[in-house]
């Protein structure tokens, strides 16, 4: 238990701000756990959980390092323990109530999405620059016109921003919900947005996911 | 261009696996130099290229050395040259016959995405369990159910997997794509696939994206 110093990028255990690999890696370790509770089991060792994903028993020990000292030496991680850890640093042990703009097939996919709602996000508001949408309902939530946003927005305290308009407005509807209170966008166009230092983007582009499958295909190929 | 020896894992350029970070770098300078190039810069800097991305020029330079020698000292890359070369390395200066199963909101939208198509992932063939879609044709192409999948794999060639499905189907799905003589799977299910070395599995988890957003928006708030 005496990886502190490998820690990513940090002078100290709280103070490291873990790596975009190691946050990906805390998502699926949580899921994990939730799978092997569910299944009844309560102890969890760093290699138990680093198994089905092809982690090293390091790189888990590593990853939950930065969430403070929970592992029990011979014993390993109590899973609703470190389950609770987790939900912390993610900053899901609470509701992000969420904005979407751009109401079609992958909008309406995302809206159906169970495990969005599981993790407390949760879809208070939708916008369509389509006025032929506008009527529509969609899950139980009426779709507003762009207009709407400043007061919508304001309404329902919306915190987190979904993206799945068209590229060439990515941009500008990006600014109104930055302008509307929002502070994290989630990004599924092809578009590089620039909005202020403070907001957080992740961007999905699912494109580049298909193209490292053809790339990681191409290259086992090549070994043969 | 005396970045040879920072390639990451590598023991030579053209030798060396890039890291999956630089190769969705890789996907993203290729967006930049085309949108580039249609305004009709042939000329492209590394910093030029990094600016819009947030990426340092020397890391620019890291990524592209995988590509070979392409830098030219005082003038930079040539957009056309190096668009020819990212295509090639990531494998997309050809077309990825693309078999999908489960056929809900997400495939739909994933079969209108006109970023696969420019790339050349051509969809051949879809595949559902529910008996009712097998009558229906989305985008031009039939559905077919699921055990009609050896032979329709067979007759299209298909080489890539798209898995739109429910978690608790996606590995019995994946093994019969497998079987089928795909060689790479494009994972949207949270499940964890278990499948032979040679086979390429990308996942995309939308939960644990919008996890990290979550998990950005809050560090950006303790920052305060």
């Amino acid at each position: 238990m005496s990886k502190k110093s490998e820690v990513s990028g940090g002078e100290g255990i709280s103070a490291a701000k873990p790596s975009r690999a190691s946050v990906g890696r805390l998502s699926l370790y949580l899921r994990r756990l939730e799978s092997l509770l569910r299944e009844g089991t309560t102890k969890v060792s760093s290699s138990l959980l680093g198994e089905a994903l092809g982690v090293t028993d390091a790189q888990v020990r590593k990853d939950l390092a930065y969430l403070g000292n929970l592992g029990h030496p011979g014993i390993g991680y109590a899973a609703p323990e470190l389950i609770a850890a987790i939900r912390r640093a993610l900053g899901i042990d609470r509701d992000w109530p969420t904005a979407l703009v751009g109401v079609g097939n992958l909008a309406r996919a995302l809206l159906r999405y169970q495990g969005f709602i599981e993790r407390g996000f949760r879809f208070v508001a939708l916008f369509d620059a389509d006025p032929a949408k506008i009527a529509e309902a969609i899950e139980g939530l009426p779709v507003h016109p762009l207009e709407a946003m400043p007061a919508v927005l304001a309404e329902t305290k919306a915190e987190l921003g979904v993206l799945t308009v068209p590229s060439k407005a990515a941009q500008s509807v990006a600014e109104m919900l930055v302008a509307g209170g929002i502070r994290g966008v989630l990004n599924f166009t092809p578009q590089v947005l620039r909005l202020p230092a403070e907001i957080s983007v992740v961007s999905v582009d699912l494109t580049v996911q298909l193209e490292h499958l053809a790339f990681l295909v191409q290259m086992s190929r090549e070994d043969q």
